[in-house]
């Protein structure tokens, strides 16, 4: 089994969904942002998760994209939230039409979404319904935290780590129980395939916060850096605010409240302090915890093994990712 | 059986629903809203209808919130969209918070209505939420072409007709479909409810549209004439612009684009060009229209006569309002 035989159903179908018709206002910016593309990580997982347990793994290509449309839905309101100008280098729906087309659009594609996952088998509708349900509401309380630790310079690692995993793990989580749960596989089981698609995710996360700083630019999509110019609470800063003493915190918050200065510069002099606490290491031994706790989830799962061969070799591309 | 009863039964549930905990910021507005009151019209309609096939009716009072919880998660984003200070005369949620928080919060919203509805039945539950999302979906569409009409002169009747159709109507018609549904009531008796419901809801909103400009100042709770200050693009001003001709038309346009003004002038300017052309008659014409044909959508419903006798009554009470 190719793996890019996923990759295809999923856009295949992708190509198929009708978000709606009109008002053209409200359905040409769901369109235009699952065009923009992403890696479809979420319905992948989905899809593996399924073909564990099932040469059917098509039946689970709808609701696989809920949970993409679902998650695009997420990006264009927190990107109003966020005043981002730009989502995957292109311009985001707020800014390509307006605030409020992005609320509304945002609010029929998580209708849409809904409606994509009404294609589960009726004897899984309601857990399926249910569980995306919580998961849907973790993903904005994660959001809701996010925004409020910007006010904060207190964030506790327990506190940074728990925002991660309602903000990104759980949707991982749940993707991976979905494709489970279609496919037949009981309650332990599916459980399994949640906690190491959770413990994945908050790896996945603390890996995006490493390589903002320790990226290599020649691999690393974007700039090197933003989040230290941006002072982005990420799990790098977090821990040096808790473990940075006497000069080098003053020189640290000096940073943090400069108002005006050379971006190139901030960036050298954080990440200095970073390497004085040896914040790099700390961050990969967690991320390292985290993947190794996924895949003893995964271990745990029992499956025909080169179907899971496939899953912990994705899982791992995830881990390994440098971009 | 005391329609207050139905009511009574809505707002005890109320008082035991936990949209959730953590973090306050993303409960605490979805508790608000729904504290604030409003008339629960619309569960009212789904109860009412669940009544007219089944004894158990309680089994229809999580769903039905469904329902009020979606109609005021409608109300939060749409307050922002409108920019509006006041919601049944408090602060809506985006003044009393802040904006992103009325966007998170009413996404958690919109979920909480799925997981409210998740309390149909089993052999219910597909039809429950594939009409419920292609209402959600509606509902937003109307929303959009209102917003879409604010910058326009040349709406028609019908295109305004459509716009109340999606935006308010299509809601009351779910309401007494899910009622019907949830009781066993066949297709074609789910079909009447909500043609009724939609015929009832068009009436409803161009009375909303009436009340506003011949409303009683005595009995309308809000200020008469304030659609007319606000150039707001009713019924009534959507007919006048049709048809007033020549120097009328003139002074129609000229109200319009007048940027200062004194409010009591104003309203009793185009409340005249309005007399001048029999709008008040056409609207109420209209209204009569509507409404009938909502009570022969009732009268094709197969269902125990005095029961019958309560929802009529009701609808008559939403017919007959001066507020």
């Amino acid at each position: 089994m190719n793996p890019a035989i996923f990759f295809d159903a999923l856009q295949h179908e992708l190509q198929r969904i009708q978000y709606g018709q009109q008002p053209p206002e409200l359905y040409n910016p769901i369109q235009y942002i699952m065009d923009i593309g992403g890696k479809r990580m979420r319905p992948l997982l989905t899809l593996m998760a399924a073909y564990l347990f099932t040469d059917n793994w098509q039946k689970a290509v709808r609701p696989a994209l809920a949970i993409e449309v679902f998650h695009n839905f997420t990006l264009m309101h927190d990107d109003i939230m966020d005043k981002a100008p730009l989502r995957r280098g292109q311009p985001t729906v707020h800014e390509k039409w307006n605030e409020n087309i992005a609320i509304l659009s945002g609010d029929v594609m998580l209708v849409n979404a809904y409606q994509l996952l009404l294609h589960v088998e009726a004897d899984k509708l309601r857990p399926a319904l249910e569980r995306f349900s919580r998961t849907a509401a973790e993903v904005c309380e994660g959001q809701q935290l996010d925004m409020n630790f910007e006010s904060r310079w207190d964030v506790t690692e327990t506190e940074y780590i728990d925002m991660i995993r309602l903000k990104t793990s759980v949707l991982l989580g749940y993707a991976l129980e979905l494709g489970g749960l279609i496919a037949g596989a009981d309650d332990e089981t599916t459980q399994h395939l949640y906690a190491g698609g959770m413990n994945i995710g908050v790896g996945f996360q603390l890996k995006d916060d490493l390589l903002d700083v320790y990226g290599d630019p020649a691999k690393f999509g974007k700039q090197v850096g933003g989040d230290i110019i941006a002072n982005k609470k990420t799990f790098l800063l977090i821990e040096a605010l808790q473990q940075a003493k006497g000069s080098l915190k003053d020189e640290l918050i000096g940073w943090l409240n400069q108002k005006d200065f050379d971006k190139a510069e901030k960036v050298q002099a954080v990440t200095s302090i970073y390497d004085q606490l040896g914040i790099r290491q700390l961050t990969e031994a967690r991320i390292g915890e985290y993947f190794a706790r996924g895949f003893t989830n995964f271990e745990a799962v029992k499956a025909d093994a080169d179907r899971k061969k496939l899953l912990i070799q994705f899982a791992k591309q995830l881990v390994e990712r440098e971009s």
